[in-house]
């Protein structure tokens, strides 16, 4: 197996950091050009308060047309239980819930504490399973690797609040690196016990490029066995509560280091490039992040060979 | 074990690559500021024509005065005998000798077929040991992982060269991405091979960070038991004759790279942070790189332990 599935998180992670809110057709010609490029999985945006984050206030519409794109797998991002009935009405293929072990950051975040988000957790479960059965629920867990409020985050809280998710019902729990503080030994070695923890229902990996450790974490975990990454085109992104905390790791990058390591993404990379002027027209002036955009494709480059 | 070596290239890779000249004087207050941040190892110039590159041509006296810090290994960048006998009269602790497996950039670099090279580097050997037994000869072997002029370099054409430069003489033979195309999978496999074609004499990676894949590739590289690597501060650099090819990885990243993963390099971050605003100083307005530097240390970042 070879396959690895790059999940663009641009849309929401992205979005979500920029303080001008991208107009909703400019995001659907985003979108239309990422799947175009081969990206099979995106995570459009967020259901919150239109007031707390206006980028986001257009999420049902920016689902419907995402969901006019064939074979595209749509993600919106759900804090609470009113964002993931929302969601589900909205004909959504996941959501993720985010869902942080340091409990300062949870209250910063979410406002919510441990007991108070498993316990939304387990309702956000019970509405799908009653109301919307097709569709799949991620725990992101954040700030897995360290937090800029609470600083060091043990593995042990992050492997039990990984067996509370299990436990709530949800399909997938990723490791999320809110604050870009991931090394690659830690990498190795929480996504190994949460593999132990929770089975099959271990999932990807959300890492930050805060201090350029993104794509050396990335190669930590495809070491031990992570097949799902998420990233932003440009690098775009961050949290604004975990100050410092800029951009996930770079789509463009993260996709030319696996296709050079010979793992399929299916993802066209001259296409990408036209995704990403589109994105910078959308977003005029925005600094856009990445080393292959402005140095491109090396000489006697060749993409991952297709596995039967 | 677990002690790595940082060896810090930015007075010969990063100032070759810069057209003005950083003064005697600059050079010496920021080497000595390198040092005392606990970089064991420095390469400190090239003995090339001055008329060439202008930048080294205060190349005798830099060694000189690096000499005098105590514990420092002191090393330049030689490309041919005339270079070697100059080096070698200096009381330096090691040369470097870049040979290109790209015969194109080996032609374009020093102007030599590799049977003129293999030559040289005999010639250079045989006056280290008639003359100056004490004096280390590294082969930096160029190019390795794909040339900006050939494309693609086969790696039997790089184990066919390290075996070349072992049959020659030379105490270690170390691998560079001098175009910066490297990829994990690459390096992994052809750290490996030279491993087993040349033993103990496998020696450092020297990466650019050209595509953004520079600590991935570190990453990599200690997976197979690579445990010196050459980067620059700031990230300042690059080869004149491989367009494009920018910046060594950055030594500040490198270090918390490498101090967060457990392995100890002996280097103090706060004490690079003072080298790294000398370079500034001496440099001004020249773009220096690096995501440590702007974010700082994570909180709950700690050091690797002392091996005893």
């Amino acid at each position: 197996m070879s396959f690895i599935l790059v999940s663009e998180v641009g849309p929401r992670d992205g979005l979500q950091a920029i303080s001008r809110t991208m107009p909703t057709a400019s995001k659907h010609r985003w979108i239309a050009a990422l799947a175009d490029a081969g990206v099979k999985e995106i995570e459009v945006g967020s259901f919150v308060s239109a007031k707390l984050l206006p980028q986001m206030a257009d999420i049902a519409e920016v689902v419907l047309r995402a969901k006019t794109i064939s074979g595209l797998h749509v993600v919106a991002l759900v804090p609470n239980l009113k964002g993931a009935l929302a969601a589900f009405e909205s004909d959504i293929d996941k959501i993720t819930l985010p869902v942080s072990v340091s409990e300062p950051h949870s209250l910063a975040n979410v406002r919510k504490t441990h007991a108070e988000m498993i316990e939304q957790v387990r309702s956000v479960v019970a509405l799908r399973n009653e109301r919307f059965p097709g569709i799949q629920i991620e725990a992101g867990l954040s700030t897995v690797f360290g937090c800029t409020i609470q600083g060091v985050v043990p593995d042990d809280d992050v492997i039990r609040m990984a067996e509370a998710m299990a436990e709530a019902g949800v399909d997938e729990i990723g490791l999320a690196d809110t604050a870009g503080y991931a090394t690659p030994v830690q990498v190795r070695r929480l996504f190994h016990r949460l593999q132990k923890a929770v089975g099959e229902l271990a999932g990807s990996a959300h890492f930050h490029n805060t201090l350029g450790q993104g794509l050396a974490n990335v190669v930590a975990a495809l070491d031990v066995g992570v097949t799902t990454f998420d990233s932003s085109m440009g690098g775009i992104g961050g949290c604004p509560y975990a100050p410092g905390a800029t951009g996930n790791i770079v789509t463009e990058d993260l996709v030319f280091l696996l296709e050079s390591m010979g793992l399929k993404t299916g993802i066209d990379i001259d296409k990408l490039m036209v995704a990403r002027s589109i994105l910078q027209e959308a977003l005029p002036g925005e600094a856009l992040y990445g080393y292959l955009p402005s140095v491109g494709l090396p000489k006697g480059f060749t993409y991952a060979e297709a596995t039967a």
